[in-house]
């Protein structure tokens, strides 16, 4: 039985994590950490009555790894890099779900987060948690860089494309929509829900910190510098990604083509499926699947891809990872 | 021209308010007060670019009343109250949307809102403002307590039924339903979008403080003593307050004689109508319109009312009452 | 291995059931039925795609009884009753989901249905399937009726209180809201986004064919005729009922004692969850669990329950039947 | 006093316009035609309970014609044309909320609605109806082509820049969304709550009708042939339309100058406003503004509109088109 820590245990990745792991029959959750709350996690997350009985806690590094193999790390960025090399030192494997060690540039890193990187050494060793990509790589590691929910969504949708040169690598636009959630549990005016509700809004344009993990990962994987526009839009919904994504082929090319390249790529990939009907945000609501599909117009690919954040987009692939670390089966706990 | 201020101008009544009064042919806001936002109304506001040009500024209150004849106070209880005698001293006419001078008696006020009341000798003096029951009192007036939205919804369905002595005036049920608005544009966890969407909660059982303003308005019209058991939810939608009110009759009732009690109440009222349909709190969204049912079921009259939180339960009603303080058409701006 | 069958395969039950049993591991679905579709059962239901591979079928009762050994039917009430007798008589175990052979008086489903029962000799015969009452007459039956959504989250409310008498068995007050996923998957005007979006409606007062199958298992139980008042509300949301119950106490009793009779109650049984704070229905929206509370306000007994209409409330109830007929651990693919 | 008719009563293009011209002070609503509803209008539009007295009637062209001196035709495509001439012969004014008279090209009318157009004359001699753009050439017509929703959002994004030829007119990429109301009152499972509420989908990809309409205004207004790929999507709201669209400049070019060529094209125009802030689809919902910004991102012009797709996209421009076609202010009964 694998034992495993939540750092920082109140928001909604914590909690989907809790709900996948109570499912899980090789992991049971051992310590759940909080600076703010203790008592039981099921009076912050009730939804968990009776299913999850650990108290927050708030242990030392050294504390957690008495009690635990693997850490899901839930911080903020920032609070996340200061925390994780203890944690490591401590002996512990950890899963980070924030942004801290995705990009493989300080420089970069800096840049776009807007203050210097402060374990430097382990940008660009860490692996990047997605294991339709990476997932070979990914069995032997102790830290673990989760993707961000709307990379995710568009690396993999255009992975496939770059990788086979059907695709420019520059002027791809994403033009991508999430529910609510992404935006996490904590009080803000903007996410309360008479200002989100019956409204849709775009947001960070050209100034998303996804942006520049996207263009890393797609350049990382089709040998060629990638460049994108990204616009995030903010949407009615608790949850879903939905991306549309338009880019100029190579070569003239066949809507056929197209699906036949992403479902080449992701052959035995049990988390994505590759679909000809347009799909929905709602079609994998609560799932770690991801679908994705493809239409040509007037000399344009059009991909449409959607996930569901907080799961394939969060705490679903952190559980996928756990399983690749582990050796369990993929899908262990997330069908 | 009448000149209105609106004290406390970032939230959402006041934003409804100058919504309104951009219509009213009579009235021209001139001040928009707020300790914390400068410059224009549409940056915080941006459904008004265009429309309403003043800038948010931070008068004294005689400063106020160089510049405005009435002003509406948006500003939250206790704030009101400490506001309202100097707005009152420099010679303006106030409309208080705040529950601070709605109950009569200061050992009430002081009992459900845990702190003494600092005006005391204004309550009971000061007309509550639902012009539908006090209509004529209200001409006349420098002070006006504007009603509650919960309040507004559960008297006006049981007034009529109470002052013809058709119903018990004790073990009333008021199961009410209202979206989320009513909590204010104020950032806390619980009014996030992702906690209220997809969710339906009650809250404050036993101890909301619309229960005595229900109870003393009722007792007041009726001429006994009123008691209810009042229980409000919360409900995944902006706007409307939806009021399903269980009571004994005190003789065997028709479902007609009860329809045709409250159309008498509310002859030549333009805001209320009694409907034989049963009504969807979306059919007054966006009016000053309140919708009334009843329907009696195995020896009980179930009695059905909705209305507009922010509107006919909030500013359209303050506007209502301007239009009676200045002898406008009640309607004016309204419909 | 069991082998499934649905019957009535394109509406929102047999959606969430498929969900529900591609987890299960002694439990394959082999049949799915439609008369007017074809094809893969995912084209109709994108979210199970990868997921279930069987085709549309319209099979006849020993055709199904070849490639199944219980058969879950989703078809609409009437249709239910249609279609059952044969079913048994090929030999198949048959959990239905419609209200065809919930009732145990044939006089009384004439009365509240509109016409004639067609296999009167089986009611009273077949057992209600809601296992927290009925578990150990469940496990050798051939049929079972699974019980209506609003039915489910009343009884087990009111079960504890009414059996150990501890409140008056008439004059019940449910006043239950409900997702607007309740009313199925059939094109209707009443049922459109634009339609139930941004409101909250009252619907079927004092006639919703869920009444008497309420007051019969509560009568059941207790041991006396139970008589209530019962108005459902549709809900801008997809799912969960939240039913508010007003009852009167036999005696003066404490908020804890009433907590401590429903614990008592529900000792043992892993979906009931009886909480102290104010559940949300979001709290059980996707799970199979049920959380109960109540409060004491001025001598009456409010009592809160929530759970997920197409889960506890249908198809996750139907799995928890069907572990019990074939002695599965009864949370086997539902926790 | 103004007399109109609404032929096609039962739609929510003809809800929202009979909400507005209760407002309007030279109008009045003398004919609200149906083929399948009698009785009151208010019986199937209940929020104009008490404002609306008019029964449902079908009456002949000539009938509509001694009522009413204009009629709002709310049928859809097809019947539409059906209809016209003759209520044109009778002698009417009419403005047509349908597609029919948007295109000039019979045979473009025929290849993207799938069947021949049966008044083909008329096509190309009827003025479009975006008063923006066309303002003056309103006034003196008998018939109106109403503009659809998609389209004036996208061309009213568009218009300046192509105009002032500072993108270039082909590869323009329009991602659109929209709220549900635009898909109408009729039952289809598509457009059920439980289909469309936490999803999101993209839908008619290459192939939406809106897409030649959006080409032929553009090229016309400003003298080249222009070129669009348009992606509409449905978003989880009641109302709003949200066009995030992608150009490319033909010279570099500041932010600043791409929204100074807007404001100077829209100057004088009171329902257009060119706003710095990002908009939010609620922040012209209910009104029949429409508000337009741009950012300049990676050498791209993105440009970003929103409008009330019922009001400044359907029944609100169509007043707009009566006040011009009758010499009112062009705010009445809209501010």
């Amino acid at each position: 039985m694998i034992r495993a820590a939540i750092q920082g245990g109140t928001g909604y990745t914590a909690l989907e994590l809790m709900r996948i792991l109570v499912r899980h029959p090789h992991v049971e959750v051992t310590v759940v950490t909080s600076r703010g709350e203790t008592g039981p996690v099921s009076r912050v997350h009730p939804s968990l009555t009776g299913q999850v009985t650990v108290d927050f806690t708030n242990p030392t590094p050294d504390q957690i790894a008495e009690q635990a193999d693997v850490c899901f790390c839930c911080l903020p960025h920032r609070a996340s890099m200061d925390a994780i090399p203890a944690l490591l030192a401590a002996g512990l494997k950890v899963i980070d779900l924030s942004a801290d060690y995705r990009l493989s540039d300080p420089a970069v890193y800096e840049k776009w987060y807007g203050h210097v990187h402060t374990d430097p050494t382990r940008l660009g060793a860490t692996v990047y948690g997605l294991p339709e990509l990476y997932g070979p790589r990914i069995a032997g590691q102790s830290l673990i860089a989760n993707p961000g929910c709307y990379t995710s969504t568009s690396i993999l949708a255009l992975a496939p494309l770059l990788t086979a040169r059907m695709i420019q690598p520059t002027g791809i636009i994403i033009d991508a929509k999430s529910g609510v959630s992404g935006a996490g549990r904590t009080a803000k005016v903007e996410t309360l829900y008479s200002e989100c509700n019956e409204s849709l809004s775009a947001y960070a344009i050209g100034t998303h910190r996804h942006t520049p993990e996207i263009e890393q990962v797609l350049s990382d994987v089709s040998g060629q510098r990638v460049e994108v526009i990204f616009t995030p839009h903010l949407t009615p919904m608790d949850r879903g990604i939905f991306a549309t994504i338009y880019a100029v082929p190579t070569r003239p090319v066949q809507q056929e083509q197209v699906l036949e390249a992403m479902r080449t790529y992701y052959a035995g990939k049990p988390f994505v499926q590759v679909v000809e009907h347009l799909p929905k945000s709602k079609d994998v609501s609560g799932t770690n699947f991801c679908h994705l599909t493809a239409r040509v117009v007037n000399g344009r690919i059009i991909l449409l891809a959607v996930l569901d954040n907080l799961l394939k987009g969060a705490s679903g692939v952190a559980v996928q990872n756990l399983n690749l670390l582990y050796d369990f089966d993929e899908t262990t706990a997330l069908v």
